[in-house]
């Protein structure tokens, strides 16, 4: 490699961030490129490594860059490009019975096709799941049950896992026991029985907007009535229209997403979720806490949970593994506070009890170590496939493009010109084998047709840039 | 051995009959004793092959032996003990709502207590699972899928699964194709989700009585009204009295159990199936066939089911392997006929799909056969332990007790003097390790007080016979 020499007189560090800065600015290295580690850039430019830090820790000030524990230096998403956030819509609060979306049947029903690039789903690809160890456990599991995993779990499930669900709580600061934990077929089941639970036929149920499509379908099956509280892209749920909505509307319930909303990657800061327990406690509302993305996070902690605010059991915290390790087991779980034994009777009486094989084995994953160490991997994996899709859609989609900047999970949001309707470009789209997520499915209201959804799950490859060029061709055409 | 010599001037068969009778009347052989084979009754008697076909045959024509394909004869079910079945009681035709029945909770919570002499369950002993054989399908499962069944599964269910349930259904006349049948988390969310396809909360639905406690708690959860329909010891649903409560009340849906009934452990003849069906669909009711049981037949025929009767597509056809294999593997399915897609559309929405791993499993063991062959033990073992269960129930309870008759299935139904309250008497026989089902939690009404159920899927062992004596002992102290 040909080392780069010095010259001049400015402080060295300052030269070398200088001549960083350009190739950023320059497109020379992207967002989410990988910086050379410091040993190296101090080897190129023939600095002392002190040197070499002080480059990086200027650039860094200057959001440039930005550091990851035991990875290294990163190019940072450029606010500069994109100074607007997605607006949030102001819906008003008005009640009404949900209509059935065809959008999504059409959107998902090709889940399994192989010949598509399916950028419609916020999952993680197959290859950044841990197939052989989860296996070995899998084998552990019934070598080591007497009845080869065969009989019936516990209604409430398997001891061993509420005791791995209870201890992972402790990193969102939840002093929970095994007692509080009810497994469930993964959080749908989890957010199903919830408000089955809480509700009955008729009542009418918060919900943020824009949403997943998956929580207002369920709540059209069991009959209830919604209303959406808008969302801001950074803050999540706008307290002031909530607690609004309270006064005027008989809320029975709330189904929130509080830590990286799925489509806004929004992470409500602490003190919201904290003022947000605070109001549903005041009015004795039950708050459905959906936490199936709080541990794909991306800075140095893991975002606390409203959960672990509720001091009164009126929060009823659901999660899974299905977005981290293993959507085919079907593992889940509830910490339903005060409703935990109405909840273990209707899971009763719905399903009798969960698989016992997955829930053994995965007992056995969680309690030798091996999800920590997984989720670690998948959280940089995840953070670096999230810039280098930032990169992609600033090459391909028209200037006026707006885009989320989540801090955790699976998916951008973003906005384009409102001449733009998504799900005709997902129409489009889908003659190429392409798929997207258009915004109009996550309302239920006439609302988001010029936003979409677009899950960064699968590494970037070539398949996935041909998706996103094609995307961008139509929004240009399109708009 | 020595040898039984044959005098006088008798037909040898008549001789050697006439003894055999002897000792089935004086309880030297019992019910669901096999008797020696033809070959060893020949040489144990000095008589030809034929003559000792003859006396079995004579036998058999008097009703007190049996033979069994491929296993020889056994000592029958001597109805002169028991000329009374138990009554069916005739409930009036009033719906109303159902009252939480804590009995079920106190009955079925020690589940897992390995202490306990539990006689409560209808389910198989573990030892009649062949677990080795399952794990090997399980394994070749996990090994042979791209992504180790770690993905979502298909909403509808694994195709080789649904192909091998369509294989099935041949057996019971049934005509079916793999795209109409849907994979379900066991027969309790079949059933739980047929109910939400096809009624709203406050509609009034028809089961037996008595029957399963779990079919009309789960209704009770839905908000579901009850009108209980007077089943027959033998020829189960009184169907006039179904037509004159179809008349006098407005029945959204029928819940019924026709093949080997749980607690009746009745079958209903086909002609009756098939009356049934013409009913429901000449008053367009939807018909939730629960035939869990219909597998474990002790004839040499498989019963119909009321599907193999419905051209209409107004049947609901529920059944699982947890009652045959592996109930914690959760692996059930439903043949809804006219209400697909609704019924898809609800199990989406509540737990998007169902276990991958238990399914790929499951389509394996079936797929290679080993389902049929474990199932053709599995009703003899079954058949057997009825007979030697019955022989105790004789033995140790009093004289006055009526018994069921049950052809297939795990349980018996025994009615004692009205005394006895059955309730009662589990709390009693709790305090020596013995579990039993009492009567009265097999109706949402007062009834069935002194009846009980007996499960029988266990192999009879000196613990089981302890139960039983202790069970006997406790009704002769109660009446």
């Amino acid at each position: 490699m040909q080392k780069n020499k010095l010259t001049g007189t400015d402080h060295k560090y300052l030269q070398i961030a200088g001549s960083l800065e350009q190739m950023i600015h320059n497109d020379i290295l992207k967002i989410g490129d990988k910086l050379p580690s410091v040993r190296m850039l101090s080897d190129e430019y023939g600095i002392s490594m002190g040197t070499a830090f002080q480059a990086y820790y200027y650039l860094e000030g200057k959001g440039l860059i930005e550091s990851r524990p035991k990875s290294g230096y990163y190019v940072r998403f450029n606010q500069k490009r994109f100074p607007a956030l997605p607006a949030a819509a102001k819906p008003e609060a008005v009640a009404e019975t949900i209509s059935v979306d065809e959008m999504v049947a059409a959107v998902f029903k090709k889940l399994s096709a192989t010949d598509i690039t399916n950028l419609a789903l916020a999952a993680p690809a197959m290859e950044l799941i841990p197939a052989a160890k989860l296996n070995k456990s899998l084998v552990h599991a019934f070598r080591h049950s007497a009845s080869s995993c065969l009989n019936y779990e516990d209604v409430q499930g398997n001891l061993e896992l509420r005791k791995q669900v209870a201890r992972m709580a402790f990193n969102w600061g939840g002093k929970v026991n095994a007692n509080e934990v009810v497994i469930t077929a993964g959080c749908m089941e989890a957010l199903s029985l919830s408000l089955q639970t809480v509700t009955r036929p008729g009542d009418t149920v918060a919900i943020e907007s824009p949403t997943f499509f998956g929580i207002f379908q369920v709540m059209q099956s069991l009959g209830l009535h919604v209303i959406e509280i808008p969302t801001d892209a950074v803050t999540g749920i706008d307290l002031n229209y909530l607690e609004q909505a309270i006064k005027q509307s008989n809320i029975k319930a709330c189904v929130f997403v509080p830590s990286f909303n799925n489509p806004l990657g929004c992470c409500m800061p602490d003190e919201n979720k904290k003022a947000l327990v605070e109001l549903i406690t005041k009015h004795r509302i039950p708050l459905i806490e959906d936490d199936i993305y709080g541990e794909l996070y991306f800075g140095q902690h893991r975002p606390r949970c409203c959960k672990t605010y509720d001091t009164e059991g009126w929060v009823m915290y659901c999660s899974s593994v299905s977005k981290s390790l293993a959507p085919g087991y079907r593992i889940g779980w509830t910490i339903p506070g005060r409703f935990k034994e109405q909840f273990i009777r209707l899971k009763m009486r719905h399903t009798i009890s969960g698989v016992t094989l997955t829930q053994h084995t995965m007992a056995h994953f969680l309690g030798i170590g091996r999800f920590d160490y997984h989720l670690k991997k998948l959280r940089s994996a995840l953070h670096t496939q999230q810039l280098r899709y930032v990169q992609g859609i600033i090459d391909h989609f028209p200037a006026d493009t707006k885009i989320s900047r989540p801090q955790g999970g699976f998916v951008l949001w973003l906005e384009l010109n409102k001449k733009v309707n998504t799900f005709q470009l997902y129409q489009e789209a889908i003659k190429y084998q392409v798929s997207v997520a258009p915004g109009r499915i996550f309302s239920m209201r006439d609302r988001y047709s010029n936003y979409m959804r677009i899950g960064y799950g699968q590494p970037w490859n070539d398949a996935v840039e041909r998706g996103i060029r094609i995307l961008g061709s139509l929004a240009k055409k399109l708009s």
